[in-house]
């Protein structure tokens, strides 16, 4: 089977986690480094995070890269008191995972964005599911990587539902507008997994219950760490009943975009005033071609069961 | 063939008055009475622009019936400026038609819709292109209308686009919320067609001159009515290079659903706060059953041959 080369950036709190797992489980994914973002958690502990999940699984031939500390338009970045709330103060649900072997990489994760871009070309797929914040660092000082990169799917955004941090914006966007309407209003390929679908597609206990039987370590500390989320979860949405797998649908639509039926539509994103964080249709550009396109509904049954295969299979081993 | 028993809810400014042409035009229509209510002009007004239109159009047999006069939170309605900009100060365009020889009838509009809904059940199709307080009077009166009205299609509301009055509130919502909320979340069958495709369906002055060069009087009236419009779009709305055929759109949609591509969405109206008047998806009922469907793309050189081969075929005639 033809790999699919895919970078990862992340800003590792639970959900990063699941789509670190996803990416790592999937037979069709070389998973060539992982960027570390601001967001759920402070962009180092972000970094710590995922070396100590790919380590958990076995993947420590993954580099981590450090990105930006904080949004284009801020000099300093604290972690909101709901992302400690959902995501636990260490960003993955205060389990204990031993420190990390492998170091973080010494070139920056803007660097090695662009760098991969110009090597690989339309064989790479970008997922970032925290602050578009490195990706328009990098579309400013490589501008030619919009029209090379082959996919991003990101996780972010909302266009037929409310926000979750307000009425209009979702947590990723809300973090750097100004970023991510660079993002969305170049011409790269972009597909939108935001809250349209993401809130859909739950996982509950009866699913991490089913690691835990596992016996194996990452089965055991995979079930801790998202019965946290889970927990979180019905104190903030009690409507779901489950948690939403926002972040692992986006890696999951990356390789198998039949999983959701969308709409391309140009969009911006609001950067100021009360709905500032808001990702909606230009009414000016709505006849016009389009490089985005939006995730609307998903099939939550066939996502879910290759999910939970993908991710109880990687488990088994570790 | 066998014909659509149809109402029309019209605030009867241009875009309303092309709805009537477009309802009297088609073949398929029976066009068994229009609904005035508040909105583009006062009701009042609107009633007598519904019974001038349809002289124009020799539809003379087509009762027209007050609605309510106001929202269904207010005690009085003013007309808004930017509605007397666009559609003139006599609701179209400042266009003179005769007197009506046909009187208002005595029957309120909410009890004719009740009536007729218990008449002709499924047979029945409902197109509100104003507020829906009327809609919302007439399920409050008789709740049992919601489940044995044929078919709702609205011309409202903007999913996937801002609004057309604040960032969030398209024009006919934002008259009165609390109505269109109850209307969203009830169990009537019910199709949004809302600024998301109406501002995709565009009329410019090449398609009104075909109007005006048939010499005929409702072709010169329809073309001085319509480049009224056009002319307050080139000032409002720039962008579009063209009218919105917001009303009209909405009659062609509930005779031919494969105009548009749907999401299928249970939704509801926010009826207080900054974002009142905004149409948007329910978090808690993502994935549950729904009664209401959102048009968001359109087929809009198919429907406007189609406007365009009623309208015209209608104005030749008369």
């Amino acid at each position: 089977m033809a790999k699919r080369k895919m970078i990862l950036d992340l800003d590792t709190g639970i959900d990063d986690a699941m789509a670190i797992a996803y990416a790592v489980g999937a037979p069709d994914v070389d998973l060539i480094g992982i960027i570390s973002s601001y967001g759920n958690c402070l962009v180092d502990q972000a970094a710590t995070n995922s070396l100590q999940i790919l380590e958990l699984l076995g993947a420590t031939d993954v580099p981590v890269f450090l990105g930006e500390p904080h949004s284009s338009t801020t000099e300093h970045f604290d972690v909101m008191p709901i992302s400690q709330q959902i995501h636990g103060m260490n960003g993955i649900g205060d389990v204990e995972l031993p420190a990390p072997k492998r170091a973080v990489e010494k070139q920056s994760g803007v660097d090695f964005l662009i760098d991969a871009v110009h090597q690989y070309g339309a064989d790479l797929t970008l997922v970032p599911t925290g602050p578009l914040t490195n990706l328009a660092e990098a579309l400013e000082k490589a501008p030619d990587i919009a029209s090379t990169i082959g996919n991003v799917t990101l996780m972010g955004g909302a266009l037929t539902v409310p926000g979750n941090v307000s009425h209009y914006a979702e947590a990723n966007i809300n973090q750097d507008a100004e970023a991510a309407n660079a993002v969305f209003t170049s011409n790269m390929p972009l597909t939108m997994v935001g809250l349209d679908v993401t809130l859909r597609t739950l996982l509950t206990k009866t699913e991490t219950q089913q690691w835990r039987d596992l016996k194996t370590t990452a089965g055991e500390k995979f079930a801790d760490i998202v019965d946290y989320y889970i927990a979180a979860y019905d104190i903030t949405s009690p409507d779901l009943h489950g948690c939403a797998l926002h972040d692992p649908l986006a890696v999951g639509v990356s390789l198998d975009p039949s999983f959701v039926t969308t709409l391309d539509l140009n969009m911006y994103v609001q950067a100021s005033g009360e709905d500032y964080g808001r990702t909606i249709g230009d009414p000016a550009r709505l006849n016009d071609p389009t490089n985005v396109t939006v995730a609307l509904t998903v099939d939550k049954d066939r996502y879910l069961k290759t999910f939970m295969d993908y991710l109880t299979t990687l488990f088994k081993q570790h």
